[in-house]
């Protein structure tokens, strides 16, 4: 599918140059070598989840494939390459034609992972796939951390509605990537007009204090507020005296006004005092919704509260104390020579410092136990098990250099909520864990 | 100075959607009510630094200005807004034609600051200075977070040089924000090729294990990088055997070999190892970098090794356990109407919550002791003492909607090194305390 398909406006530069030096340096290298074009796999895993996390979140896929796609090397940054001498004359020449031509397949996004899950993987030359080791990774580590913070944020909200507002909080393309995130792992709208314009995410925002202080009374600036946007709006009521805030709002915009939204305070105590000033007021339909600093916790602690919804912003858009995902983009097996017929050989980092990977090009599955509920991780390097075989997790996401999986973010959105409710119950306990699905090897050696 | 006067490419988008919702909607609505004009003062400041930390980094003026010169409502951005009925035809108008026309001031770039520093000063109708707020927020948050995590950094390194080679743990645009964050805290290098091209900053790197593993010998791998690359490249010894690596380095580099890194272990016991080792073969010059998980903890505890340089990545782009710096933008004078002469009134959000400003527009000096040495951040809102006449820190960088202080970065980054420098030398302790310089407030009303 074309990406225009899906009537969102997209605007990708060239991604080359979201590349760390060594990859060129490796990759002229080899070409003078004469390996770099031995067929080679990589694979995106991590070795571990934030500590206490009960499972990952895959985020970012869609857009490591608008990366892959413009993964190319244009006039500008063959100059710069050149000036800088970070490449020869032969390595420029081949740059000029890069295409990535190989095959990615890879957990589709929103999918739940655990230790080990082999995320990506990335098949072609040596040469064409070491280029995308870092853009790969900056998106996966960046956007799957915020999707799993957002994900845990949206299990401790039930049915209330969350906003993602910390674009002010994070790097300002960090911040529509963060929305777009936020939006797989359950979030509902975002105050950021740039995530609404290049992912279609429904956006919200009223006003903030200046607003208010702005005017010469605060009924002013409701009456204004209320003018324009109707009186279906959310006045904010914490600049001066909330209670004060509270009856002056029901005054301007009368009982069919749409929300309150408080900013600072004990939430807890202060959303319960102006649920009973609104209903006395006779604005039982105005809703409430907090907004001050909060995080998953805060969010569960408000459970019991008359709250309506929930903006969050600084703990979402840094993952919740996570902001990486330190997933890593190893190469697990390569072809003795460059003759594409020649077999793969598993290859693996040896040396002791808990650095070791898994060599060899793996499967994943998950598998079920007989309530029909996820009981195991299980990744494999040789045939996979007949009773695995439609537990699969991999999917195609490239084909010779074409794009196939191309996906509207809803369905990312909608896979991740399955995914996450056909894990055991304690996957979405906020305490402190260890990984609610433990991972299992099934090794060519050990038979399967 | 035009920005293509420093010799560097830049390619800045519009940055018109960096913004969230509520500030088109609050100039919606104050266009509607008519306070749309009147004269506004924002500040950028922050209530706290993060906990234990001694002085906080401004980081990303230079970007900011760059933003706030893009800051442009083209017809697609337009269409967006009409057709999500965010905005009405009025305000799409005046949006149309906007381009900031105000004053801005604010400490210079690598400056330190303390909280309730005045960091940034914006001026205008309130009209053009709302709709800055996020994408001014969002630039100095991540940016002023990295470069202070940088500084902590390169405190605790000393003369050895850091290189900062984060760009896959972040987004791939952050990751390039950061690169120019951490030049401005004192890194010498980045692997990112993308800030090598953006801001001129040195770019390194020659190999990673997978080039080790694609060859059927370490050696052959070492061969390649060597008659590539030359004697004077890094060779990454821990693939395989730390000890044999080494050896087979000098024997295939020479004792011209450049240097090593090592990327997993005890750094602190390998490095010496690897250090006598090549002293034993006659590799007395050949250096030795380390690169595996560091932060500024783990660099002071490698003082006493003899390791030549260190490469930061996560640590680096997540601002060492901090990503974000908690600045707000806040209204703290307006005028009474719209008439351009109308004298400002100092406003502030008053309900309680611990969200409470300081009113007034504000000067800030930081006044030295007999020795020369900082001793307090002062702010105020009348008159700057005659004393502190010649402290200030605030400096112009907008006049009437034109950048008047676009500089190189090697300027930012050499101001911050004098800056931290006439600070209390208990600054660059890295354990936790109470910011090195207590702010102290001198308003109109107590005289000064």
């Amino acid at each position: 599918m074309d990406v225009a398909d899906l009537g969102l406006p997209v605007d990708v530069p060239s991604t080359a140059l979201f590349t760390d030096q060594y990859e060129l340096t490796m990759l002229r290298a080899a070409l003078a070598s004469g390996t770099a074009e031995r067929r080679s796999v990589f694979e995106v895993f991590t070795r571990r989840l934030p500590d206490g996390r009960r499972y990952g979140v895959v985020g970012g896929t869609g857009r490591v494939l608008d990366a892959v796609e413009n993964f190319r090397f244009d006039a500008a940054v063959l100059n710069f390459l050149r000036e800088r001498e970070i490449v020869d004359e032969e390595t420029l020449q081949w740059l000029a034609g890069y295409r990535f031509s190989g095959d990615i397949w890879g957990y589709p996004e929103g999918e739940v992972y655990f230790p080990g899950s082999p995320i990506m993987r990335v098949e072609g030359t040596f040469a064409e796939c070491v280029l995308l080791e870092t853009v790969i990774l900056s998106i996966l580590n960046h956007d799957s951390a915020i999707a799993a913070a957002a994900s845990r944020m949206s299990a401790a909200a039930g049915d209330r509605p969350l906003i993602e507002m910390g674009a002010r909080r994070t790097h300002e393309l960090a911040a529509v990537a963060a929305s777009r995130a936020a939006y797989v792992g359950g979030f509902a709208t975002t105050s950021d007009l740039a995530a609404g314009f290049r992912y279609g995410i429904p956006t919200v925002g009223t006003s903030a204090h200046a607003f208010t202080l702005l005017h010469d009374r605060e009924r002013d600036a409701f009456q204004a507020q209320v003018h324009t946007l109707g009186r279906g709006t959310t006045l904010l009521v914490d600049t001066y005296d909330v209670a004060e805030a509270v009856r002056t709002a029901v005054e301007v915009a009368g009982t069919e006004l749409g929300a309150v939204r408080i900013d600072s305070g004990d939430l807890l105590l202060v959303a319960h005092r102006v649920r009973q000033q609104l209903d006395e007021l006779g604005a039982r339909d105005t809703k409430i919704v907090v907004t001050s600093d909060l995080d998953e916790y805060a969010i569960a602690s408000l459970a019991a509260a008359p709250v309506d919804a929930y903006g969050v912003g600084t703990q979402l858009v840094t993952g919740s104390g996570h902001p990486t995902s330190s997933m890593v983009y190893k190469l697990v097996a390569r072809a003795e020579s460059t003759d594409p017929k020649a077999p793969l050989v598993a290859v693996a980092k040896k040396s002791s410092g808990g650095k070791t990977s898994v060599g060899g090009r793996k499967w994943a599955a998950r598998r079920l136990d007989s309530y029909g509920v996820a009981e195991a991780e299980v990744i494999g390097t040789g045939p996979v098990p007949a009773e695995l075989a439609d537990r699969q997790l991999l999917v195609e996401l490239v084909k010779g250099g074409e794009v196939v999986a191309r996906e509207p973010l809803d369905a990312a959105r909608e896979r991740h909520t399955r995914a996450r409710a056909g894990l055991p119950m304690s996957a979405t306990q906020l305490s402190r864990g260890e990984p609610v699905l433990p991972t299992e090897y099934l090794h060519e050696s050990s038979g399967s």
